[in-house]
């Protein structure tokens, strides 16, 4: 992310301190290079191998207290206002900037809920109390996860323009997808063909290469989140693909369907038809009930229930996520009140998130129909970034 | 890292389990694409998008809690013999494997002292109270700092292999650099110079590409961790890189310095080759006093003291660290007693652990000398990975 870039979305987090009046914002963190907090491209652009804190005030200041031999690098990186290197422990000159402005509400990098506002390990926890002992800050502490949640889910007109490009180039690499498939033919293959084209423009993979893209041929396929597998492609298979690029640091995540024509056929047989349109449908129900303020869930139960009133069994997994720098990013979660969901599915939809929409059916002896779109949301509902997918494509075995 | 690998590691560990009487090790995570523990590669080889629980236990048993729609995909990766999919919540098969086999010692994946068994995040630690509640196993919770340490301290000859072939391929990049070195280039030509030839021969960068390579020129140079600039190289310069390696998934970490002959010149002035030799000489002297047994800060303090005895500012970080699949890896750190650093100076040194001697001395008005090397404990003492170096490399302006 550019200095430029990361500044923006400083301001925009002081900006949202003071909508939820809290005074300080901690990142606290070391040895990036092994694990990573989620926010630190966003908000530092550097990595950190020392106790680092990364501080934003309410008041608008940006500190950064870390090892003295990050001191230039964090100068040259230029993203925070105030340095503050320390030799041999972060203790006193944290407990300094704490006693010095003194916040009543301290949120800290940790998250039941959401995994992008949980990068504070419970080692580095425990190593935070230790170094306030004696102070009333710790009492103080709350979570990150609004700031994060509203930091990650507003996005700047900037942001949804890279991601409609985004989606503009993944979209074009399907259409090829589509021209490639044919029988005979191995999903790996298919997979191989989508590196070639993902590495020829350049582009990153929105999630890890081991299933970006996942696809999925015919009635026997290993389900979602799987890798593609040597399962020849046959004629009268359902196949999908599951996929999304990372290009200029932002994710796209889409799936579309084809049938692969058995001889003879011209077109797809009825119960085919019918899982695809039943997928389309209820993708098209959930679009037109997003709008802000709607509870997260809601939009989940309207595809869910319309595909089990179908005949379909319900798909096992939520509706869909929040899309951004990270593939699943966000607060809010289309998805159903299932305890490892957390609290996601309760938060409210806010102006400018973007999310997928992605439900799924099995067409028994067929395979899985599944369309996966993009939609922002606008100030009374929502603008589709990536369309439905109108018909089934029909590939000639 | 290869489906064998991570067996062979496993079956290692279930060693280092009995060795330590540890009746079970819990790695618990989610939404690894977003955060991830820095053992998942080491042991389960592929992403977890929900809550998940990778056991291995004393007993022998690899049993792995997830999210329903990645069984199949675990299936695929092969690396845990059980494989318990859950579609609502992790808590009842999490209680279950626990109850079942009744485990009086549990470690955790948090660490105070070690990043590399601290991937447990605050948030999912909480989670993990929360499902555990009314039954006595978080009471049994300890780190898994000592199985880790051991874990990745310990290196097959297989890997010492690995590494070895690193270490000559990064080496024989500084001996290009050093061809390509001259007066009027900057330190950010130089990164470029690197840049080209790791990429041409398909490496990846041990660290973040930013400041790998780190490239100093000069009296005025930013520091170590820092980023390469715009600083010119002149005549009178003693320049060093930082720079390493990936490579087969294992990091190499070396370092070298070069004097610029001003003209006229054909040796390095006396200062300068005295700063060297003094890097040189303690380099020399914490090697031979390693071998197993010896506590870690006792290695960091031979080499400081000779430096600081020869006139110089005692250096700003640990002497060394440990290396593998990470830059910095393992327990047992070269360090000083500084609280930064945790525990991880007191440990002792074990048989083939792979560490880093790296000490630094300024030279004043002609810049940083700084030379590193890699060492690999063996049973009654220390070989040479990559060795040191004998003569500062004159390059002629």
């Amino acid at each position: 992310m550019s200095k430029e870039m990361i500044l923006e979305k400083q301001q925009q987090a002081i900006q949202i301190l003071n909508e939820k009046n809290i005074d300080m914002w901690i990142t606290f963190v070391r040895e990036t290079g092994n694990i990573k907090d989620p926010m630190m491209d966003m908000l530092v652009g550097t990595n950190a191998t020392w106790h680092s804190a990364f501080i934003i005030t309410k008041s608008g200041e940006t500190i950064a207290i870390i090892g003295s031999l990050e001191e230039a690098n964090m100068k040259t990186v230029g993203t925070f206002k105030t340095i503050i290197p320390y030799l041999k422990s972060v203790r006193d000159d944290l407990r300094q900037v704490l006693i010095d402005r003194n916040p009543e509400k301290i949120a800290i990098n940790f998250s039941q809920n959401s995994s992008l506002a949980d990068g504070l390990t419970h080692g580095l926890y425990l190593d935070l109390l230790k170094y306030l002992e004696g102070t009333p800050f710790s009492d103080r502490f709350i979570s990150s996860e609004e700031i994060i949640s509203a930091l990650r889910g507003r996005k700047s007109q900037t942001e949804i323009a890279i991601m409609k490009e985004a989606i503009a180039h993944t979209l074009q690499i399907f259409d090829e997808v589509g021209k490639f498939l044919k029988a005979g033919i191995t999903e790996k293959d298919v997979a191989e063909f989508v590196f070639k084209k993902v590495e020829e423009r350049g582009f990153g993979f929105a999630w890890e290469k081991e299933y970006c893209p996942s696809v999925f041929s015919g009635p026997d396929t290993a389900g979602a989140h799987s890798g593609p597998t040597n399962r020849i492609i046959k004629p009268g298979h359902v196949v999908n693909m599951d996929f999304g690029i990372n290009y200029k640091g932002y994710c796209s995540d889409l799936q579309r369907t084809w049938y692969i024509l058995k001889e003879g056929e011209t077109e797809a047989p009825a119960e085919v038809l019918h899982g695809f349109n039943v997928i389309k449908k209820s993708i098209e129900l959930a679009a037109k009930a997003i709008k802000p303020g709607v509870v997260a869930h809601e939009i989940d139960s309207i595809a869910r229930n319309y595909i089990v009133e179908n005949g379909y069994e319900e798909y096992p997994h939520g509706l869909g996520h929040q899309v951004g720098r990270a593939a699943h990013d966000g607060g809010a979660l289309l998805a159903p009140k299932w305890e490892r969901y957390g609290n996601l599915p309760y938060m409210t939809l806010e102006e400018n998130q973007v999310f997928t929409i992605e439900p799924r059916l099995t067409i028994p002896g067929f395979g899985i129909a599944t369309v996966e779109v993009e939609v922002v949301v606008t100030k009374d509902g929502c603008e589709w970034l990536a369309p439905n997918q109108e018909e089934i494509v029909l590939v000639k075995a």
